[in-house]
């Protein structure tokens, strides 16, 4: 393709609209997230842990993070995660008009990327359980895919490790990326971006997986229960479930919205929440949707109150900084 | 949160106070590091070593220490270890004044960051153990937290260990740091310090778990002795303790201290030391207090002797390095 | 050597031409990333895995391509592998001249690496299997050199699997140094290009080992094929291959050929599947070959079209960028 | 320690002679080096495995080498290896002089190294075998401190291994360090030093543990046989050397002494090496202390020939070229 061509190419194709160009490269970066990420368990899985485990899928399943922000860090800021961008949104950082879109390009990003794992390992699929694709069981395979609770795992236990892993990524990487902290130089955030996921897998994978996104479990899940999986996987639930749990858990909620002293907004919560787990609740397909798109909002929430908002202040100190970095941002 | 409301909040509730400023920041680094790095050791014991081991657990302890001085770094310069802290107002890089609350912040984030991965894996520890929160034998799950000496170590041994580890951990640091000598590019240090620590654990672990930490390791316990693994924490003797050993100990320290020629202080010695380890003496849960402490002091003093104190002279050198780092940038 | 020799021999020996010195430079490369690449997979293979497993293979094969590139980056642009040098042509980045001498020199270095790797390990090879240099077998030691397909594997999804493992490669290889998007800065991407190797090995490694690049994969076959292996390391099969396949096959890029309408190259695409798959189709050596060039090449165009061609325009961008950025070097 | 009585400190002790400051560098950063180094090895074997494997060994000593260059790299250019030393001097970047100075310093913190390690693993040397210290058998903890060949090693082979292995070693770094290449930026050399080690493990380390450095294999070795492994560590043979060997490399050694044409000093070679072998010939101990220095020069010979020389001309292309990277920091 010589110079000249590529020009015209670009003339007639260049996208002018940024949020079709931002969908694109957030539908790439998740393709490869899941592709590359769910390939790694994939890997450990089918060879029974011949070529791969615990490290080969934590070192692995970060560096595709690495890579996928490399791709599109540049063009959409790398979310690669609906956690990510919700908490973006909340913190003034990204549109709200753009989150939908966002969102729905890293789910059809992930759906393709599983898919793209289904096809690659086709043939070894095949071998590893005689064509038969299964959720649960010594052959299951349905955990390279999304995640899935481990069998001693509580609703709330579950719940809350999903709030708390989410919350601790969208910290670091709050952290991470600001410039009035000890921020990484720019070009080098997606490697620690991975760094950190190292770390999250190595702590808090034991429970369910730690998927911390939304789309990088939804769209699996999506994929397998459409490739042959069946509705069980959105249909196994967690194995020590109580209702008393539930109960307990709505009361904690009623309790909070009480203190929040909104008794609109309460009633509404109340009612939301009963009927969501009247429908859901023993399920775990909905866990790691819900709780990652709170803790990543608690996250950023928490590095803004403990480090963000104590900064100096940008009018007497900190002007020609300022002014840098509002280039900076206007730039990266 | 528009940027309205935000800056309205940080007119609000925006820290003046640099020390409160900084306590903020030293728990949340400290938490982050007991909540990643005891977590990594959580999942590898209580997967019975399915989804971790020894290279998950000095990697993503590493990386926790990477993580929790990216958060904490550039406003409290991410101590996140009182003999880190303590190193630096001996050698004038942090006021003696702010010494007790730095600790003070440190011991409170690694109590609740100790609290925080018994909460996320409370369904695991009540499968491991059937419920029982046990210190020593095959179920033990104490060591998660605080660190315990292996069973062949002697009092000497481990208390050597604990100095040698933390002496050459702030030498590493401060070389780390030294902008005179080879430093790390800023915004990298924490990477560096996390590659530091791999080799650490991996060199040094096998004694006691190389704590060097004395918040990391005292928080932590405190927490279990409250959460249900009883007093045994602290009780938890070192296997071939003797009695000549003590004494032997005792002499040396008389020997150092009359050396130094100050029979006031000298007396003062004996009779702490002699105090001390009738009370505490074959317990465990001193040294990885004492012991780092003293050896990060140790190991800041052998950087400056043997390197920082023969860089060329501020007066007439760092003009000539100012000019040299200027044709660095060119260069490079 | 003192400065003048080494002036005296610069002005003998220093090559004007610049396509022999990048010749050379792409030799060595290429002759580092086998001696130490497949290295490692010898060292896991010979000691029985006492000495290496799946993720030493993988961090250390991905190190090689690392320090390859540091040594043939500044000269020749690092490639070390056909598949990078052809995308680099079709994208306009290399000129096609230089593409056949290249390629030759990369054939040759991954040759001479290979036989490296055979001499160093002399002693091993002969007390592992008494002498024998088998290619099947418990006994094997012919996947220490080249790539071999594993039981299960079928043609087309081998020849998938190789497209899209070398796609992702080339596409985030093009991000890694696209300086509009968020490139890694200067003298780093060698180790992005590591990271990038750990991910693909442990995600895509399991199907035939992840070659990726023509010359790593010839280069050592023909090695072994002369060393003593014999030519059973070109005629060996994939195991379930039917001739269905190569139907199905041939129908696709029938298909895809006439979709495009050019009824001439339709008849030439054709004639030459045909020819080809009649003479190589059930063996092995050619998907290696010829699949990671058209991977190569679509992951390159995928890059393209989804991101660098939506990118702001030179002409009226640039400046802008160009200024903030020179802003940027002065702070940092 | 105040400002004030820094400063006096430092007018009292601050070494104006650089060569004895240099020394004090290698010293402690060849400590450093074999301390975490050896102590990776030590945890490993000591632990039976349990706290250790190939993976945290080849990690560990790596990160070992990028702290001990860090901490001697400002100020002696972290060599901590003879065999670096001497290529530095070969290509005209140390003086001569300065040689004996740097190798007895290496020399002396690899010792004191070994010691450190012995001391912090007193408690569980004696625990591993009873007390008894020993180089061979399954209780062997000999092989913690210096490199001992595999059974199968011959002569040739295992020398062949060190020379190649080192010229790597010396090759990448030339390229890490070498600015008109893809240099690694000012302060994360260390780090790429790292990276190559943990890839030259992970290849090359299997013939005889690739200690690739005198002072790293000499210095432990020394210290063991003092320290009641007694003299067997220097006289542990090679287990299949065969006479026929001996001569087969003296007549290699010969012919190319003859075809360099100098007849004197050809027979002087020929009595040299006659001696030599029949002194320590079969012996291992002496093939890890010359090999790497001849290793090196020849790995620094090569990046010249093949890479350096090449480079356009200092005089009239260094211009270009400042001018060039004036533009590369402007827009990168």
């Amino acid at each position: 393709m010589s110079q000249k061509s590529k020009r015209s190419l670009k003339e007639k194709f260049a996208l002018k609209n940024s949020l079709i160009k931002e969908a694109l490269s957030e539908f790439l970066g998740t393709f490869i997230l899941i592709a590359l990420g769910c390939g790694c368990v994939g890997q450990a899985v089918l060879s029974r842990g011949m070529h791969g485990g615990p490290m080969t899928v934590s070192v692995g399943f970060a560096m595709a993070v690495t890579i996928a922000v490399y791709v599109s860090g540049g063009v959409s800021g790398g979310h690669i995660n609906p956690a990510v961008s919700l908490a973006m949104c909340v913190t003034g950082r990204l549109k709200w008009t753009k989150l939908p879109i966002y969102i729905l390009a890293q789910l059809l990003g992930a759906f393709v990327g599983a898919a793209a794992v289904f096809g690659i390992y086709y043939n070894a699929f095949m071998e590893y359980s005689d064509g038969k694709l299964e959720v649960t069981g010594p052959n299951a395979t349905a955990q390279i895919f999304a995640t899935y609770p481990a069998p001693y795992l509580s609703l709330i236990n579950g719940f809350a490790d999903q709030v708390m892993s989410t919350a601790v990524l969208l910290l670091a990487i709050f952290a991470i990326f600001d410039t009035k902290n000890n921020s990484v130089p720019k070009g080098l955030e997606p490697i620690a971006v991975g760094l950190l996921i190292i770390v999250l897998t190595c702590s808090l994978g034991m429970n369910s997986g730690c998927a911390m996104n939304p789309a990088r479990d939804l769209g699996p899940r999506l994929f397998t229960a459409v490739a042959g999986w069946g509705m069980e996987v959105f249909t196994c639930e967690l194995a020590n479930f109580h209702a008393d749990e539930i109960i307990h858990f709505c009361n904690i909620l009623e309790v909070y919205s009480q203190a929040s002293g909104d008794s609109a907004s309460q009633d509404c919560w109340a009612i939301n929440i009963s009927l969501f787990i009247s429908l859901a609740g023993n399920n775990w397909w909905w866990v790691p949707i819900v709780a990652p798109l709170l803790g990543g909002v608690l996250g950023a929430m928490i590095y803004v109150i403990f480090i963000e908002i104590h900064h100096s202040d940008p009018q007497s100190g900190e002007e020609n900084e300022a002014h840098a970095k509002y280039e900076l941002t206007n730039m990266a």
